[in-house]
């Protein structure tokens, strides 16, 4: 049985979180998406709020579950008994730092392996940041994120205005 | 069931092929290493050679088979029914040229997905190309090849030179 | 006045060539696109049904003119008065030898500018390349080419095939 | 008319903003130096400085302006009817992430398109960053930033030593 | 006579590192290792330390010697008559940042030179930030750290915990 | 001692060629060119003319010799007793295809070590291929190659016309 975790901040998961999500549920018998702690000291959304964004908008994926952890990814793969971490690759810039984390998974976990999925092209400019930018000016997010998620972005931008 | 198909011109196949062979047979219930025909115009080994030296270096796995084929690999995967394509990354430079190959494979067929994995640390500078222009000037190759065919590269090299 | 000169092979022109010229032809005065000799020893089209595949594909904007030349692009561009060569990006690999051309260039001809248009996101895995691999093994091609070339491109790879 | 934008936070402007606002105002019927907000928290000089600065730089080209603006760019460039926006690359990693900003501004605003020029090769090694280094040390600024706007960023630098 | 000064944060110093160290030590006459300030304003160890830190992995190394300073590089070159800057080069986006530093030291002492040494493969995924999440995690830092420093991070790991 | 090999086809050799030659000789002690045998099936000079220009070029450095050699590279730097590869950066994709051949190079003779300088800024576009294509298009090559070999090159260049 292969389970995939599929790690990021999801600080808000996008259209193109979800493009990754939705192939990788097709390949692996279970998909775990892992919100980690965001890096952002002020982010949109709190580790809870992510959480529930992200259930939210893959309810309708039966293989596909929500959980968070402040593990080590390498740990928490071993914990949940994941063989797989998929990542989204948009950009070549992305590429070089997601391989080192790869290796460096691979070497603390060596039963875990990476997967490596290309963003579809209509998602290679998508990013959460780009999101939150374009929430914070009022841009229409329905090209951007899932729509059962768009009325919490905009009250939260617009209580940071 | 998950079929992988490995495309490559494996002239001849290294050991970082069968690096990404074993990894992708960990996970995928059957993986076709899909041997193409070379773009190179004067190849070392013919393509039922490179066929054979394959099957030779993989038959310790119960899950992985040789082909070839003239069909374009979308074409190809739909045929022997394979969901997944499998390529191994190298250097950021082989990425973009791969993705392109994804997005349009996908495009052509939709039930399809490119999956990359990262080489690992010490198969990043391994190529076939490299293995032919060591094998030219008489380097040991038993860091590069498997054994299995090992005699067959310094037979066919000492014939060309 | 702005004349800009678009520089390639055109074997085919393409939906993202087209594209290029849709935008610099909203931008600049008048566009050429110059058909340049092909380093491919193996061309689909000649160089004037090239210049016929373009011609016809680019009737409709009235600003825009299809040419040829053996001049180096420097100095045709001089010999036409333009002072812009537009090039579309797809990625990154293809910026670093279109800067090199660039700065040649204007160390050539210092009152010619190289302007760089990025490639809109659902081209950027398409290039004549792809488009002639794709009509070999008979893929529809309506994706790709402008429909006034697609039946021309068809006759050429049955031909060949 | 052609009306181009031409943003960034310029803090402070450097002789290689300079090349590129003199090559844009050479095709470009009017050029707006548009000074944004700037995302480092510790700015040289604070944003009327930075216009100020840009102002009297640029003061020698008639059809350059100078202007700042908490719009999203996009939105920027619809109200003040500009449908270009230039970019100067730099580097191979300025390129990705300016292809996105280009792809999502061209999404909200399609009448919007951003036109990219290759640094002069004196310059591609020159930021504002750099420049508030060297200054930091005391090192003679006089081939990175324009002479009249050298004593501001002298003066600033040793307050802030 | 050749000194070659190899900068760096080193919080803390990695077996990458000392391969570089070792690297240059072994063609040039004399390396000395300058401990720069850290950017990172949260930094594992104090300037004092990294560089207690760095002498100790690097005692048996005879003509290496290690330094600190506030200077400017180019600056502290010459005032330690170094004709030679080493840099280790792991991946790709290192390079084009290390390229523009290389450019603007030497145009500030031409006299100074930089030479790259690309890191061995088994350390292309090793750097400090790496080693400071391994070690916040509790992961064995073997492979990844000298033996002569291992204590010292965990004992500094313990306490940030 | 150190004695650096600085490998290439040199078909013919630059003014970049010639900065690295010059930097490389400030540093080692001495310095052998060494003309490869040119993988472009049609090159402008023959290996012997290529070492003849080199030798012209290079007259004044007092430490710098130029051989030629069919030997593996590492093979070579063992017989003259090299214990350092020189070779010149000019853009990032040259840096992969370099480290790649620096790591083997280190693999087959690990007394061999691989040191890389950045192309001056002036040289970042210039090539051995631009060089002969401005040639055959008559360009002035003055700002490109060598005083010593430029007639030579257009001399060669009427001729191939």
């Amino acid at each position: 049985m292969n389970i995939a975790v599929y790690p990021g901040s999801f600080d808000p998961v996008t259209l193109g979180h979800l493009d990754i999500v939705k192939r990788a549920s097709d390949i692996f018998d279970k998909v775990i998406i892992c919100v980690m702690v965001n890096a952002d000291k002020n982010p949109m959304f709190s580790l809870s709020e992510r959480m529930e964004l992200v259930r939210r908008a893959t309810a309708k994926y039966g293989n596909v579950v929500a959980d968070t952890s402040d593990l080590l990814l390498a740990e928490y793969a071993r914990k949940v008994n994941a063989n797989v971490i998929v990542k989204g690759l948009r950009v070549m810039s992305d590429y070089e730092k997601e391989c080192q984390m790869a290796l460096i998974n691979k070497k603390i976990n060596p039963d875990l392996d990476t997967f490596f999925l290309a963003a579809s092209e209509k998602y290679t400019y998508l990013s959460s940041s780009i999101v939150k930018e374009m929430a914070r000016y009022g841009v229409d997010l329905a090209e951007f994120v899932p729509p059962e998620i768009m009325t919490d972005i905009m009250n939260k931008s617009s209580h940071r205005r």
